[in-house]
């Protein structure tokens, strides 16, 4: 399998990128190694402190100014077929003199909301004529409406941690360590990915901490145990899942308030399609937990739009008003966290279909019962 | 073993930093997730769009902004035994807003390196009248000079990516392909290391490409294979060496120009003392392999400094007159490539001592001969 699209599709992203940048009245985006450029033009380049940068100027060219040394691996990407000269720089050269060289006339420019602080600094530094702006409003906006394509990589990436996931039980054992368990599926997640982004296995009292780090606390029996697992897939797609997990039977009142936190979930999802804002999204598993009083303990927002990079726009959130449009994708993740005591939380990720939600996970969203070794 | 150094060392970096500051006329540093907020507090934090941000001013106190969600893993780390104020923020607060704040007199502030020019616009946006400078002044110089327990430390990671050296003849077969190799290799660093950073497998005419990225290419007899590798160690310390093999017997030509090769690595490492300047000592292997006729295929400079990050202060490189003091440590990496031939490259990591290099690495440098199967 190819780690790219159709040339085309690049092609069109570069072009929508540029009359983005003419709306705006930006002369050119400078964007450097990340997921925009990964996004624009399928170079998955290493950042370093040497410069590499596409430059897409709002009425053309475009170009990429690289150190020679990653020339070959440059060219080795989709870019190698696309319409951008390459503007090479010696070791010993000053590559922010060479981005300033091609922009003499620009007076405002965009920068990539993820490029470093010291590189948009050296860039002011050499272009004192032109202002910058984050390039987040045309890149956000591009990057947040999903291809058809690239739904069937987060479809992908879906199955990839729903695989994952269903591996789980066999490693929650009494007496194993967070950490233990989370190497274990952490190993899981590079087989069924290109590699693992993050684990969080969080255990007895801390399920209760949403981005608990894995510690060396011993799996007990009665042991609610909150698994929120992802990886990156070879196209750079990105899984993001939870499922709540019990280690024997749970208390009566921790499994009704599941059952809430379950149904404010779907009812979420499910009100998933074109038109709805984000917070509204957000508002409707807020408000289902609070009527049965667990909205204190629902401490973070809804959810996140997902990628490129796990988290991205839209942000399912109280204030954002976004309004969901087909192929936005996001997670949807509501939970609730009672400290020193328990919490749980349920995650899929979804895209806005035409008439409703897409799913890309489909594991069961009940409370996972693993029994004891027998 | 702990992850961390003694609470007294990063009070000192933190006491340091600040001082720093008072003489460079900076209000203010503002360091989000990464190598600077690591080496400062020892806090690991994963770099996300919700903002955490240590503020340590030139005049006290210090504090952390930081997204309530996230208070548990700041804490569990040596930040809690700092004098470091938690200012947390909710979902729907405006962290940025929190951080001008706090900072309403300053005039000047400076933030790291690393951070997302995104986040810089932001504070940018909500601190007008605080003109925003690079910290690399700050803290570059204080993370290049290692202290005596960094030392020990990239000693460690050098000790550590030489039992994986020592393991690479055993992974180069004939008829394996670089990825096949390059996986083994990334299996073997993550064992011996707390991750694996980067692998590159460079093998017949590949090895000429300084950063060549694994391919499907098939290992041949008489392939040379230039293996650069590094991981991170759980204390967050890099290690980075390069050795280049043979499949079996090498030319008469090549032998003789790697000989050239060791010798102008082996004289830019004697080179290493107080006083010398980075860009002499690139020169020094430049001169050597120039007089062997080897000069015009050295593509890049010496080395780079290397700690929490594979590459940092100090760069070694023509044009860097920094003299070296003890305490820094860099990588000194000669190399020559003839395009569509064969490359060969030889990595060490060296602390500058106080009386010349103390290496970090002590695999043979010698073309390693790598026999066929039998």
């Amino acid at each position: 399998m190819s780690s790219y699209f159709d040339i085309a599709e690049y092609q069109s992203r570069l072009d929508r990128a540029a009359a983005r940048c003419r709306e705006l009245e930006i002369d050119a985006l400078l964007i450097t190694p990340g997921p925009d450029l990964r996004y624009l033009v399928g170079y998955h380049a290493h950042a370093s402190e040497r410069l590499t940068c596409l430059v897409v100027s709002a009425n053309g060219p475009n170009r990429l100014i690289i150190p020679t040394l990653e020339r070959g691996t440059a060219l080795a990407s989709p870019l190698s077929e696309l319409d951008i000269e390459l503007i090479p720089w010696e070791e010993t050269e000053n590559p922010y003199q060479l981005a300033a060289s091609v922009l003499t006339t620009a007076r405002r420019v965009a920068v990539d909301d993820r490029m470093w602080a010291i590189k948009a600094y050296y860039l002011r530094e050499h272009m004192p004529k032109a202002h910058q702006v984050p390039a987040g409003p045309v890149m956000n906006e591009l990057r947040m409406v999903k291809s058809a394509a690239e739904i069937i990589e987060l479809q992908a990436a879906g199955a990839a941690i729903d695989r994952v996931h269903e591996q789980v039980p066999q490693f929650l054992k009494v007496g194993r360590t967070e950490r233990e368990i989370a190497s274990r599926i952490a190993e899981a997640i590079a087989v069924e990915h290109e590699q693992a982004d993050f684990v969080i296995v969080a255990a007895g009292p801390n399920s209760a901490s949403p981005h608990h780090l894995p510690s060396n606390r011993r799996l007990q029996d009665g042991d609610v145990v909150v698994i929120d697992i992802g990886g990156t897939t070879a196209t750079g797609y990105c899984s993001d899942s939870t499922r709540t997990y019990s280690m024997g039977e749970p208390s009566a009142d921790f499994a009704s308030e599941y059952a809430e936190l379950l149904s404010a979930q779907l009812r979420a999802t499910a009100s998933v399609k074109p038109g709805v804002s984000c917070e509204s999204v957000d508002a409707i598993a807020r408000n289902a937990l609070t009527a049965a009083d667990l909205g204190d303990f629902f401490l973070h927002r809804i959810g996140h739009g997902i990628g490129l990079e796990t988290h991205e726009e839209p942000y399912m959130v109280a204030g954002n008003p976004h309004k969901l449009v087909e192929g936005n994708a996001f997670s949807i993740e509501p939970g609730f966290y009672r400290e020193g005591v328990a919490g749980a939380r349920i995650e899929d990720i979804v895209v806005c279909g035409p008439d409703g939600p897409i799913l890309c996970n489909d594991r069961p969203r009940e409370l996972l019962i693993v029994e004891g070794d027998s």
